[in-house]
């Protein structure tokens, strides 16, 4: 069983917020930044907690071209109430991400659905986090992006066009079953930082997950320079939804994303944000007298019976593992990850971190 | 190469409203049933014509209790202005699929965003036909329902409590490629029917498509009895979501569903709609000067280059078999199909169909 060492979540969100504050993150956007890479330790989402969050930032972000730290959001012309149109200049993507899902349910509130179409987006980590929060706010939500660079290959093809494209959508669905239902995958069969992983650890690819310089599937990860969308047609059908969403927004050449060059061309990412209020779907006509939430409740009982009982439900192992994290009364990083966490204290001026002062738990 | 014969659309029309009408249906009612299934004949969906409409239709609709002609949609209580909320009353399901779609547009039209939520529906065939439909107008549409049975089972689970689930997906590409790109699929991995189909043919199902009677998986056409879905816990999550919309607006347990009893519960199926009108998306900044429509162009044309010229888009099958249509001047059905629908007619008192009368083209 792995040990964790608990780090009080206000002295986490000290340092993760001074980190952002050093690479020139205005005061706002270093808070939004630490807050939701704090949701992601939360929930046990270890690639997309803060440390991930400030490596990604150095090689793609404010360390590159891909993030603007103060850039201003700017709101595009829009002739229908709910929808609103933005372009990010760039801005932090947790930033971007967590006001447009709020714009989101303000549009929802009103009109009973809302859009939020985002261009010239950074990177926003962990699509599930937004609609996460949407849904224990008791909305119904949906995100899609566009992936920083074209990995993944289109189901009967050999080059790398696409994203690994992920959706996220996310069910208000606590007082049904005690938390959301969040669905948040990427339509590859795996990330690229799987393939390293597994590459590093001497051990096969899943079949039909990547394939070598020409196109042809392996499962040996040293041949393997591209990914496959799951599920044939079906993922690939969901990957081009990320693409083709993308261009009406505003995104250009998936193959030119995150690859910068004085070209005249355009090389960000896209967000999508929608969110519906339940109240706007519900015909008011539930079996058995039961409320919506209920009938919710019903349904999903039903699923996970009659001898389903061990499946499990989308969002269920990310509900355990911040039990887990109340429970111990504090975030939960390795010790490995306690030592990044010190390293990056001294990056920026910040106490050091050591595991000698944080308390354990398994 | 199969040889089919060319019936003109006249033909057809007449033949499939009149077969409506006898089973009750109102004329608009049979209107939109033929039409509907003349869309889906015009793009090669054999598996959604006019005889598996008829067949569908006696087994689970006005043959039935699943479908009521000349049921009256009601509008139901909704506070929302982006949002509408039907109960179908069991009304045939191409008419409530065009006019929810319809309405869905006109949402769109005013808010940029509209969503149609139907309880109490009734099969409607084939969701593509509607965003398919709705895409040819300009439109960017989705639509979900719950399926007629529950015959899958949950990711990791034994017991069949999900239907197959569809989701489609319609963009408005025809300025960009010529014609809409459509993304319509199951859930599962494959459809019932073609296990049934296998089994004629005495030929092994795809892997991880079906599981046994004790929920292990199997390629036994024979011990199949229960299918799984696409892509492990990925497709199962997308299943889950036309349950738990479904449940939303009004769906009841989906072990329940189609399987009529007394017993003071639901049984019906449930449908959403949503329209986005591409203007309420697009920031107006597209690279190297593109239009909207140009840059999703350019977008696809990035995809498909590189190598990847030989691969397909979703949509485009569809869109060649209706070229096929158009340049035969007329519907393309097989001998057998021809058969059928001469059976048909006589059912309903119609002129018979023979092969004889009808041009044929490969």
């Amino acid at each position: 069983m792995e040990t964790f060492h608990i780090v009080p979540e206000s002295r986490h969100h000290t340092l993760v917020a001074a980190a952002y504050r050093h690479r020139g993150y205005a005061a706002d956007e270093a808070d939004e930044g630490a807050r939701f890479c704090a949701e992601a330790s939360r929930h046990g989402i270890r690639t997309h907690n803060a440390l991930k969050a400030l490596h990604l930032d150095h090689l793609f972000g404010s360390g590159s071209k891909g993030c603007v730290p103060k850039a201003v959001i700017e709101e595009r012309p829009c002739r229908f109430p709910s929808a609103r149109i933005w372009n990010a200049n760039r801005k932090l993507g947790q930033s971007t991400g967590y006001r447009a899902m709020a714009e989101a349910m303000r549009l929802a509130d009103q009109y009973g659905v809302g859009t939020v179409s985002v261009d010239n987006a950074f990177h926003y980590l962990w699509g599930g986090g937004y609609v996460m929060d949407a849904a224990k706010r008791g909305y119904i939500a949906y995100t899609n992006c566009t992936a920083a660079l074209a990995e993944v290959v289109p189901f009967g093809g050999k080059h790398p066009t696409l994203g690994t494209n992920p959706h996220s959508w996310g069910f208000p669905t606590t007082d049904a079953i005690g938390y959301p239902i969040v669905i948040d995958w990427a339509t590859s069969v795996v990330a690229m930082g799987r393939v390293q992983q597994l590459k590093r650890e001497g051990k096969p690819l899943p079949p039909l997950a990547a394939v070598d310089k020409d196109g042809n599937p392996t499962t040996d990860p040293n041949a393997a320079v591209s990914l496959l969308p799951f599920g044939a047609h079906k993922g690939y059908g969901l990957s081009l939804i990320n693409e083709i969403v993308g261009a009406y927004i505003g995104g250009s050449l998936p193959t030119l994303r995150n690859r910068w060059a004085e070209d005249g061309d355009k090389h960000t990412c896209t967000f999508f944000f929608q969110v519906i209020h339940p109240e706007a779907m519900g015909a008011g006509a539930f079996a058995k007298g039961r409320s919506q939430a209920e009938n919710v409740k019903a349904v999903i009982a039903d699923v996970l019976g009659h001898g389903n009982e061990r499946c499990m439900l989308p969002g269920q192992v990310e509900a355990e593992f911040a039990r887990k994290t109340a429970a111990a009364g504090g975030l939960l990083f390795s010790a490995a990850e306690i030592q990044a966490f010190d390293e990056l204290a001294r990056e920026c001026g910040q106490p050091g971190w050591s595991v000698a002062e944080f308390k354990t738990t398994t």
